[in-house]
């Protein structure tokens, strides 16, 4: 058993979001209010001058070692916001959920409070990319996350693509969750510690969602799927999403065509085993699973 | 069955070379005569200026596609040599074995030419890097291929790690191969075409091997384990490694640190399926084999 299988597990059982890609699938009796805008990258894109591929997902960490129990930090967010403006990732220690949005970093920490983080503290794993709305989207309202996952295949039609995803407005529901921090080099699967996530619920809420559908082909990389983060408008709550009904909202898509992954130069990272067999985690993530 | 593991076949039935990671692995009664020279990067890498991430390795294609199916060219060379001076991959249609070295892109055909590539000629899978060389070994002669493998697993120590490496010198023996062209939109997957390999054996030779060794987590995008391609000094033969033993060489090795893939942009790359069951593809393989 590989870590993309755990990695789907993981999703399915609720620690991370998931959804099978289906681009043709359509919802009866859902109007899709489709409005395409195109508009001009050079004013848009905040490129870093050094890049030479600024359409480009950047990543730093490895999906399936931060699950098997990298989370130790070992790169600044000041470096990170050198490659993207928008992204998502882990802080050192597994202490929340990391969300950057409009250049700047936030972590939602387990205690409910979301705060900005500072330049010189580390991830652990992340990925960002300057976001450029190239495609803007008016879906309707009411969906919960299925029928807004089976919206956006509907619209995303490339199942090997990778889209950079912006959703902006209101939400009847939202339903986050965060880690609370490991202890210094702890290493436990991340499947072995679904029972310390804490889970918190909004309800008509207004705020960000900031995620990523990547395609199955970089499932041992980064995470493959949906993937979504959330920050309140105020900044202040936040999380990763395991559920939500949407209200008024506006979807805006940044279609991504390379993307850099930069591993871990640590020991830890060095000894990484990611041929081991994680067949015992997928079963005590399934028993031990919140829902 | 994953692609992955299709890959891992393919390169222990004579498709692509492959050897275990062992790097522990001491050989007996052989003594290891090894330099290290590090050198000046700034003097010797030829960076391009547009890189923020000058110590990349930079991939076009995805490996599991190439063996998967897909051929056609999609990316110039010229463009490739943007992104490194070394390096190794396909030509369009499959029309041999693609070697990059010292800025030049060379093409070991099925017929046993080589020949320069064109600028404007397509790769649909190829990897490169501005080569460095920060450690210089001088193995003891006469190694085969397992010997050889074991000798590099022993000073390439870090598992996760990616390395970049040039040997030159003189072989007692080298097997390469090299496939003939497909036709256009021809999609019959590489398992299936063993029994059009050539195989070519050059005794008393002198060159260079051009190759990389990846760790398993890069292996549904890129090929894990160690994969060389072979170029004469006169330039005009060449092609993949599948068998050697050495005289005098000289191992240069070039440690990478990140890693960047840029899909094809192509609609038979949106439509290839990654998660397809290859297993009949494998026992073909198993079949048809030639070694």
């Amino acid at each position: 058993m590989r870590i993309n299988s755990l990695v789907a597990t993981l999703m399915t059982t609720g620690l991370m979001t998931f959804t099978a890609i289906s681009p043709s699938f359509c919802l009866p009796r859902v109007t899709s209010q489709v409005s395409l805008t195109r508009k001009n990258s050079i004013l848009i894109k905040k490129n870093n001058p050094k890049d030479s591929l600024p359409n480009s997902l950047f990543t730093v960490g490895i999906g399936g070692g931060l699950i098997g129990g990298l989370y130790d930090g070992f790169y600044p967010y000041k470096s990170l916001k050198e490659h993207g403006n928008f992204g998502l990732g882990a802080p050192d220690k597994l202490d929340g959920e990391i969300i950057v949005f409009e250049g700047k970093v936030y972590k939602a920490q387990h205690t409910g409070k979301t705060v900005p983080v500072e330049d010189q503290d580390m991830t652990s794993f992340a990925m960002v990319n300057f976001f450029r709305a190239e495609r803007t989207l008016t879906p309707p309202k009411g969906l919960n996350k299925t029928a807004f996952f089976h919206y956006l295949d509907s619209v995303l039609t490339n199942v090997n693509g990778m889209y950079a995803i912006h959703i902006k407005g209101k939400f009847k529901t939202m339903k986050t969750r965060a880690f609370p921090p490991v202890k210094a080099h702890q290493h436990t699967p991340l499947a072995e510690m679904l029972n310390l996530q804490q889970f918190f619920n909004y309800k008509d809420c207004q705020g960000d969602l900031i995620g990523y559908r990547l395609p199955y082909f970089m499932d041992n990389t980064n995470i493959s799927g949906y993937h979504f983060h959330y920050l309140s408008d105020q900044k202040d709550n936040g999380g990763h999403v395991i559920d939500l009904l949407t209200d008024d909202i506006v979807i805006e898509i940044d279609t991504l065509d390379s993307y850099t992954i930069q591993p871990p130069a640590t020991k830890d990272f060095e000894h990484f085993d990611f041929k081991k067999n994680r067949e015992e985690d997928i079963k005590s993530v399934e028993r031990g699973g919140k829902n």
